[in-house]
C-alpha cells in the first residue's frame, strides 16, 4: 500500500450506505448497488484486487446531462427578461469543474467517495464527477422529478447565492494560467502598448501560447486588460464550458 | 428589401401556425406564441420594422439542455455496455450542428423558420438553432415528457440510423479546416517524418495554428496521420461539442 491511499470507506453493509445516501439525497434507494456505483472513481477499478468492476464514469455522463438541463431550466425560470448570454454565463459559473467540487463538499460527497490515488494525483475532480453521477443514479432509480427536487431543493437552493454569483467576475486570468499547466502549455501575457493620459490612458495586453499571440484585450488598468485578454482566450479555446 | 430575403413565412393567422406546428410536433400547442418564438430568428427582429420583438435565443439555451439530457438517457440506456467515451462521441454526432440542421429540415422546419438575411450570409445554423428552441418550446407547453416523446418518436426513430452512426468516422481533418475558415485562423497540415518500409512506414503529419504547431499524429497513411492530428486538434479545441 505503499504511496496510496483510500479516499473514503469500502462499504461492507449496504444498510450502512443506504443510510449515508439517505442523509445526502433525502431518500432511500430503491437500488443501492446504483448508488455505490455512483461513487466508484475509476482508480478504484483499475486495480484488479478491487471488488469494484466498474467505475461512476457512465452515470457521471448521465448525471452532467440532468444537471446541464435542470440548471438551465432553473435559470431559464428565475431569470425571464435576461438573454441567452447571461444564462449561460451563470450555468457556466454554477456547472463549473470547480463549484461541482465544491457542492460535492458541501453535501458531505466527500466522506464516502471510493477511490485509490497516489498521493500526487490530482483528485480535483473526483468530488464533482461522484456528485454527476450521482444525480445519474438519482435519475435512474426514481426518474426527473426526484433528480430536479434533489438539485434545486439540497443542492442549488442551500449552496448557490445566485446574487453573489451574478456579481462575481470570473478570473479569466487564474482559469486560463491553470489550464496551461494543467495542459503543459506555455502561456504569458504581454503589455503591447500604453496609450494617451490620466483617465484616457489605454492599455493593450496580449495572451500567447507557446510563443504565438492567440488574443488581445484593451482596457485602462494593466490588469483590466489582461482579464480582457484572458476572456478572449477562454471563448476561443472554449475553456469555460469544461 | 434589396440583398435581402425573408425565409419562411410570417404568420398573419395563428391558426395557421398551430396547424404547421400540429404536423410538425404532433399536437397542437397550448401557447402558440410560444411556437412561433421559437421559430424567430435574431436577424428577424433586429430589423425595428419587425413585428417580432425577441428571438428564439432564450428557447434555444433551454432546449440545447433539454436534448442534450434525452439524447444522454437514450444512448445510456441503447448501450448498456459502452463507456462514457462511446457515449459521449455518439451524442457528439446526433447533435453537432450539422445533425441538428439537417434533422430539422427533415422534419420541415426550415419552412417555417423566421428570418430576414442577407444573401451572403452564413444560414447554417438557423434551423439547428430554431430545432432547439422548439425543444425548448415543447418542454414549457407540455413538459419533459412531451419532450422526450417529440425527440425519440419525431426525430430520433425516423432519422437517426445508430448502427450506421456508430461506424461513421467523424471527418476530423474537414471539421478543423471548417472552424479555421470560420475563426478566421490560418490552418496548414504538414507531414513532418515517413519511417519504415512497407507495411512498417509510419507517417506523422502535424497541424499547424497560425504558423505554430499544436496537435501531431502517427498512423500508416499520410491521410490517417492528418485524420489523428486533426483529431488531437479537435481534442484541445473542444471542436466537437460545437
Amino acid at each position: 500500500m505503499n504511496f496510496k491511499t483510500i479516499l473514503g470507506s469500502f462499504f461492507t453493509n449496504k444498510n450502512d450506505l443506504a443510510k449515508k445516501i439517505k442523509n445526502i439525497v433525502g431518500f432511500y434507494p430503491n437500488d443501492v448497488f446504483l448508488f455505490e456505483r455512483a461513487l466508484v472513481h475509476k482508480s478504484a477499478v483499475h486495480d484488479h484486487t478491487s471488488s469494484y468492476k466498474k467505475s461512476n464514469e457512465r452515470l457521471e455522463f448521465l448525471g452532467d446531462a440532468v444537471l446541464g438541463a435542470v440548471v438551465a431550466d432553473y435559470l431559464f425560470k428565475v431569470y425571464p427578461n435576461e438573454d441567452e448570454g447571461f444564462l449561460t454565463k451563470m450555468r457556466s459559473k454554477i456547472v463549473s469543474r470547480h463549484s461541482l467540487n465544491d457542492l460535492a463538499k458541501k453535501i458531505g460527497l466527500d466522506h464516502i467517495v471510493i477511490a485509490r490515488l497516489d498521493k500526487k494525483s490530482k483528485t480535483d475532480s473526483i468530488y464533482g464527477n461522484a456528485f454527476e453521477a450521482l444525480i445519474g443514479a438519482i435519475y435512474l432509480d426514481k426518474g426527473t422529478k426526484a433528480a430536479e427536487k434533489f438539485i434545486l431543493e439540497r443542492v442549488i437552493h442551500p449552496y448557490i447565492l445566485l446574487e453573489k454569483l451574478e456579481k462575481e467576475e470570473t478570473n479569466f486570468k487564474s482559469r486560463i494560467i491553470e489550464w496551461a499547466q494543467k495542459e503543459k502549455r506555455d502561456l504569458i501575457f504581454e503589455i503591447l502598448s500604453e496609450k494617451g493620459e490620466g483617465r484616457e490612458k489605454v492599455f493593450e495586453a496580449c495572451v500567447k501560447l507557446d510563443g504565438k499571440e492567440v488574443a488581445r484585450g484593451k482596457e485602462q488598468s494593466k490588469k483590466k486588460a489582461e482579464q480582457k485578454a484572458a476572456e478572449e482566450f477562454c471563448k476561443q479555446f472554449k475553456i469555460l464550458d469544461e
